[in-house]
This record gives C-alpha cells, sequence and structure tokens, in this order.
C-alpha cells in the first residue's frame, strides 16, 4: 500500500487528552449550570434534509453548508446550528409538555473559510440553551441569568451582558426614515458596528443604496451610542414615538426587573441600543455577553427572542427565546489561563512500578483493588528499569509511583513516591488503599 | 415560504430528554471505568480525507462511507469508526508518550441499509477504548477487564467475556488445509457462524470456490465447538503441531492467568476457538462480550489486538489493542429494563408556582437560592391557576411543588407538596433550603 500522509481537513482539530481534559470540565460546569435552571438535554442527527436547512439563516447562509455527496448532494447537509433542528424536533413531537426547556451540546459544520487565528473552524461545537413555547420575559430574564451564573462558574465572573430588543432596533431604523421590508438588511449591516466601526456600517449601507439623508439618521444615533437608562432615554428623546421602539424598551425595562428579582447584579446587564445581532430570525430582545478584560474576542455568548422560526415547521407559531455559548472561544481563553497559571493536569493518578514477574501478581491486585475505590491507576507494562519508569510517569504528569520489591514484600508494606516533591513513604499493605484515597485528596485540591 | 415536512433521515435519530438522561448516565459510568483504569480522552474530527478512511476495513465497507459533496464527493468522507482515526492520530503526534491510553465516545456514520429494530443505523455513537504501543499480554486482559467491570457497573453484571485469538484461528484455518492468503477470507464466512450455522458457512466456504476437502476439515472443528480449557486440548490434539497455533494458544494462557490475577472471576471469561471477528485488521487475541440473559442481543462489545494498522500511516509498526462498546444495544437494552421496573426520571426537582405578579420577587428571590444549591428547579411562568400548575408538574415528572400565598407570606413561610404522595408540608422561610436540599436527597435514593 502506497504511504498516506496523516493529516486533518483544515478548520477541524483533534482534541488530545490535555485539551480533552478542559474541554471536559467546561461542559460539566455548564451542564450543571443548564441543569440546576430546569434545562433537560437533547441530541439531534448530523445529518439532516436540506430543505429543512435551507434559507433559514439569511442569504448567505446556504452557502456554508457542507451537503453530503449523496443522492447527488441535493438531498442532505450537515447541520449549521442547533436551532433549526431544535424547532424541526418540537414541530415532530407536538405533544411534549410546553415550556419545553432544553440544552444542546454537538458540533456543527461551516464551509466557511477557516481562520485559526480568530478561532474561526470548519468543525466547531454548540452548547444551546433554549425556552421554547412561552413569550414571557421570565424566560429571556431566565436565560441571561443562566448566561452571567456560567461565566461566574467557569471563574470569568467580569462579564457584561449587552442587551437591545429587534423591536427597539425597528424602531429605530425606520424611525431613520427606512421602510420596514429593509429592517433585516439595516440590522446586518449594523451588526457589523464592533468591528468596522459607524464609519463601515455606513459605506456599507451606501453600497447597499439606501438614500443618503436616512443613512445620516441611523449614523447619528449609532455615534451618539449611550448605554443603560441614557440610551433609554436618549432613544425616546430621539425617535418620534414608535409603537414598536415603546414596545420594546418596555419589555427591556420588564426583563431588567425581573433580573434584579434574581439578584442578578445591576451592572452586569446593559441596555446597548446599537447591539443588532446578525442572523434575521430574532424578533425581540438579543444580547451578548463581554468579557471586558477580553475585548479582542468578541462576544463570548450570545441569543435572543425569535418567536417566528419554531413555527415554520408547524401551522402555529410558536415562541422561544435562547443563548449560545461561543464553546471555542471560551476553551481558548481558559486553555491560556491555564498555561499561564501552569495548572498540571493528570489523567492517571498513581503508576504501578513493574520490577519482577514474580511480583506481578501482587502489583496487579493492587491496581484492581485501587480502581475499585475509583483511584485511578496503571501499571508499566513490562519489568524495567526504575529510572526508566519514573521517567514515564513524569512524562504522562502521573504524581505518584507505587514500588513493591523484595524489601517491601518481605515486610508486608508498600513504597509510594511523590514524583514532584520526590518524597518517599512507606505504608503496611493493608493501610494503603486509605493512605493513596487521601494523596488524591490532598493532590486535587492544589 | 411552503410548507415544510419536518422529518428526519431514516436511521438517524433524535435523542429527547428521556432518552438522553439514560445515555449520560450510560457515558458517565463508562468514563468512570475508563478513567480509573488509566485511559484518557480523545476526540476527532467528524469528516476525515477519504484516502484516509479507504481500503482500510475490508472490501465491503467502502461502499458504506459517505462522502462529503465537497470537491465532486473524492476528498471527504465522514468517519466510519474511531480506530483508524486513532490510527492518524498516533502517526501526526509521534511524541506522545506510548503506551497511548485513549478511550473515545463519538457518533460514526455508515452508509448502510438501516434496520432499526435489529438496532442498525446510519449514525450512531461508538465508545472505543484502545492502548497502543504495547504487545505486552498485559493490555489485552487490561482491556478485558475493563469490559468485565463495565458491565458490571452497568448493572450488567451477569456477561461473559468469549476470546480467541486470529493466530489460533489462521492455525486452524492453515491446519484444515488452507492457504495462508486464505485465512481473512475463511475468518469474515467463520464470523458468521452465530448467525448462519455452520450449514451457513459451508455454503458461503463452497460459494467461494474452496475444495471440499478443506471445508469439510475446518467445518467439522466448528461443530465440534468446544470451550475453555477442553478448547484448548481438542485443538491441540485434532492439528498437527503448528507454530502459529501453538503461539495463539500461549498468548491466550498467559492472557488468562493476568486476568485471575486481576480477580476477573474465571467463568467470565470463555476461550472459544470459532470466535472469529469480522474486521480484516485483528492480528492476535480477539473477544466478545455475550449477556447471557440476552443472547438476542449478539455481542454488546467487542475488540482484539491489530498490531499492524496503527502503523499504516507510520514508518514503523506499532502494536495495540482495544474494544468498542455497542452503546445503542445496551441502550436499548437499559431502556427496556427502566421501563420494566417504572422508573421514573425527572429532569427539575422543584416547580415554583406563580400565583400572583405581587409574589415575583419572592419567587424568584427562593428560585436563585435554590440553584446555588444545586437544586433544579424552574418556575412557572406566569401566574395560573394551581391546578393548571399542578398539572404540568405532572407531566414533566416534577416530584415537588413550592406554593407561596398571602398566607404563607404572612406567617413567613413556604408550603411544599410532593405530588407523588400528595402529602404536604410547611416550613420556615429560613429552613426551607436545607429542606429542600434533603426532600432531593431522600427522592434521588428512591
Amino acid at each position: 500500500m502506497p504511504e498516506i500522509t496523516p493529516r486533518t481537513f483544515k478548520g477541524t482539530r483533534d482534541y488530545l487528552p490535555q485539551d480533552m481534559r478542559l474541554r471536559e470540565k467546561i461542559f460539566d460546569t455548564m451542564k450543571s449550570v443548564f441543569k440546576n435552571f430546569g434545562f433537560a438535554p437533547l441530541e439531534t442527527p448530523a445529518m439532516e434534509f436540506l430543505e429543512i436547512l435551507a434559507g433559514k439563516y439569511g442569504e448567505d447562509a446556504d452557502k456554508l453548508l457542507y451537503p453530503l455527496a449523496y443522492k447527488g448532494g441535493k438531498e442532505l447537509a450537515l447541520r449549521y446550528d442547533l436551532t433549526v433542528p431544535l424547532a424541526r424536533v418540537v414541530a415532530m413531537n407536538p405533544h411534549m409538555p410546553k415550556p419545553f426547556k432544553r440544552f444542546q451540546i454537538q458540533p456543527v459544520w461551516r464551509a466557511d473559510n477557516p481562520q485559526l487565528k480568530r478561532g474561526r473552524y470548519r468543525e466547531f461545537y454548540q452548547c444551546d440553551v433554549d425556552t421554547v413555547g412561552t413569550s414571557e420575559p421570565l424566560a429571556d430574564a431566565e436565560i441571561i441569568s443562566l448566561m452571567v451564573t456560567v461565566f461566574e462558574e467557569l471563574g470569568l465572573g467580569n462579564c457584561a451582558v449587552h442587551l437591545n430588543s429587534r423591536k427597539v432596533l425597528s424602531g429605530m431604523i425606520q424611525g431613520a426614515g427606512f421602510s420596514q421590508s429593509d429592517v433585516p438588511e439595516v440590522c446586518r449591516s449594523i451588526d457589523k458596528l464592533d468591528k468596522e466601526g459607524v464609519k463601515g456600517v455606513k459605506s456599507e449601507l451606501v453600497e447597499k443604496g439606501y438614500g443618503s439623508d436616512i443613512i445620516e439618521n441611523i449614523c447619528g444615533l449609532l455615534e451618539n451610542k449611550k448605554t443603560g437608562i441614557e440610551g433609554i432615554d436618549f432613544l425616546r428623546k430621539s425617535i418620534d414615538n414608535l409603537p414598536e421602539l415603546s414596545e420594546g424598551l418596555e419589555e427591556l425595562s420588564e426583563i431588567l426587573e425581573i433580573l434584579d428579582e434574581m439578584s442578578v447584579p445591576k451592572e452586569k446587564v446593559v441596555f446597548d441600543f446599537t447591539l443588532a445581532r446578525g442572523l434575521d430570525y430574532y424578533t425581540g430582545s438579543v444580547y451578548e455577553v463581554i468579557l471586558p478584560d477580553f475585548p479582542e474576542l468578541g462576544s463570548v455568548a450570545g441569543g435572543g427572542r425569535y418567536d417566528d422560526l419554531v413555527g415554520l415547521f408547524m401551522k402555529e407559531s410558536i415562541p422561544a427565546v435562547g443563548t449560545s455559548f461561543g464553546m471555542e472561544r471560551i476553551f481558548t481563553l481558559l486553555k491560556a489561563r491555564q498555561e499561564r497559571e501552569n495548572i498540571l493536569h493528570n489523567d492517571i493518578d498513581f503508576l504501578v512500578c513493574n520490577f519482577d514477574r514474580e511480583f506481578r501478581a501482587d502489583y496487579l491486585g493492587l491496581l484492581s483493588e485501587m480502581r475499585k475505590t475509583d483511584i485511578r491507576c496503571e501499571m508499566y507494562f513490562r519489568p524495567d528499569k526504575m529510572k526508566k519508569q519514573f521517567t514515564y510517569a513524569n512524562k504522562k504528569n502521573i504524581p505518584f509511583v507505587v514500588i513493591i520489591g523484595s524489601d517491601e514484600k518481605d515486610n508486608n508494606c508498600i513504597k509510594i513516591k511523590d514524583m514532584i516533591s520526590g518524597k518517599q513513604d512507606t505504608v503496611k499493605t493493608g493501610d494503603f488503599i486509605d493512605y493513596a484515597k487521601n494523596l488524591v485528596k490532598e493532590f486535587q485540591k492544589g
């Protein structure tokens, strides 16, 4: 067979154990918060019918789908996100009690131009949390409270939720003189404000062919970006009374009041009338989480209310609200922190050294006992020199090794070496398991 | 937009919360055992280059790949299993300490004819555990001991590992008069013994065009299936001394001896010289786990030693041994047991009832406190009649509801209703969290 170069497709990655440990920790933390908030797990297939996915994400997104070669590439594609599959699941299970509160953690695929340095991949995990079947602002507030809790639990408590409403935006845009049908297009341009600045937004709107006066109007608002109560006052003053705008502002006030009753610190949630979010399907609140200590990351979570999408596959309209965590950004950030703090991670607590075929039954007996008490351990695979086995333990970050030789056998005891301090200790064989459990406990505490 | 029928591709499934809970429990149990045995987590991308996957699984398997439409369907395909990706990872990371012990739990895709009743899907999870970089029989034994432990922990302790060696099989086949190059082909036929019987194997071998005398020889051995020591004696007697056969038998004896030293009960591991396993790449031990209480399921886990596959992408040969758990079969089995035993599963422990807008701050304050202490809870989304809220709690299997009305407010207390017994209790507001924690603990005990 000719030699094949082992490689992965650009924009996809292997997660080796050192990365997996941290990823599992992040997912476990998130899941625990999701469950405390009453959300239940869901998984859907990687492949969906093309007609289910097409046309749901705005005009550019269809090009980013990965169709399968199956049936000429016209039938199936890999999932693009977790929101459209959720809408499909809700439609296919009409008897499910509502509100349906679910979380979903699975990879999605996008035929994008990968930019690995900026964290843009072709395969990446999404972590979504959504409440389907209620238009109560309580549901919006609950998602925001959940986001704040997740970042606290991840040790990223210094976070700010930027909050706006598509109704407010629509009011602003129409107040500036655009027609209602222009709103989605203008929202997509405003969404680029963070990256391109007001100048960029302006030139994009010019390119799209809108009148220069209405462009000036909307850019005037964007230039005067004000947040919080000040922003609300500014909008009320700047724009003629539009029912949609007032409705949006009222809903946001209600959400902020509920968050206060939920003991979410006031400074963590900021009304920001320039926040747009790119996707077409939002209909009410939109929000994003920013980490002020890492502004270069952009948003690390975000979502909003989308009251029309879920009903696309049904005869009735179903309100929904949710968020998506930017797992890859969060992972990159926490990995860098781990490296900075030089945190040692180990998959194995004990290595049982292997010196002599004659003692194999002793080694194996001990190994079985340790495994029964949830001590993660392995045995060196064949009798070898002590030095070589210590080198192996160090390479694998194993903190403790167990030494049983003829001396230990004769005295019915076991020698334990701490690979970090270099200290050795000897305990009676019968006391070993308790001693080892304690060592692991102390080690895990740091 | 025209209405689109919501549906999933045949052979793929949504896992709704009631299934996900059990699946998470199974995966958590497995992972905990894998970690105790010193295995570390790995994940690889869904898409691999076609040239990496093609030609690795035997002649029929290439047709079962799912290529992506990308670049005319000639470049990428969805992963078919987790073993070839492992070989690629090992080749791409030559400095990883060896033996490399990894587990991997991810879906794989096969363009098969789905047979949902027999548990054959186009998308399904594989759970693989492999040790790469040692040919010591200790590694084979460790995998077998791990399989036995997993089934014990899953409450399926009545399991039997059938054990054979490709060297023994090769010896048997060559001893019967086949040439060495016939061995893989004949193995594939013997692999069908369980389903087709000796008659089926015989007619397949006739179809493949082998001589009738050598077919009679091998079928004679299969007809005289003997297990354990009896099987070893029978083979030694029936077949002229072939070095490969003796080597295989010796290795198996060594594995059995190690398993004994690992305290794996003797009756749980049975030498079975008719066990073949379908895949081409095995070179040494092969094994399968059978649950005697559920013989119709076939094997629920299985694997073996494959010393040539990992080296395919490298300049050196790398020995490896591992197993794959049949997650979908295990899931189906445990789900049926759950239903039989009428086990109630709940995602939420408490529903906070919502009677009056005026008390919202009290409801929300309590909710936040509960969530902080890991009590899974939610609040009914809008003020409504008590009956309706109880119905909702029952539909979602929520065991406890919290009632705060004006009486409770006035007396600074909280009412709790047990939805299963119907019993109500009232506690002081300050005592509620401890009381609730205790209720949940008792409830989880069953």
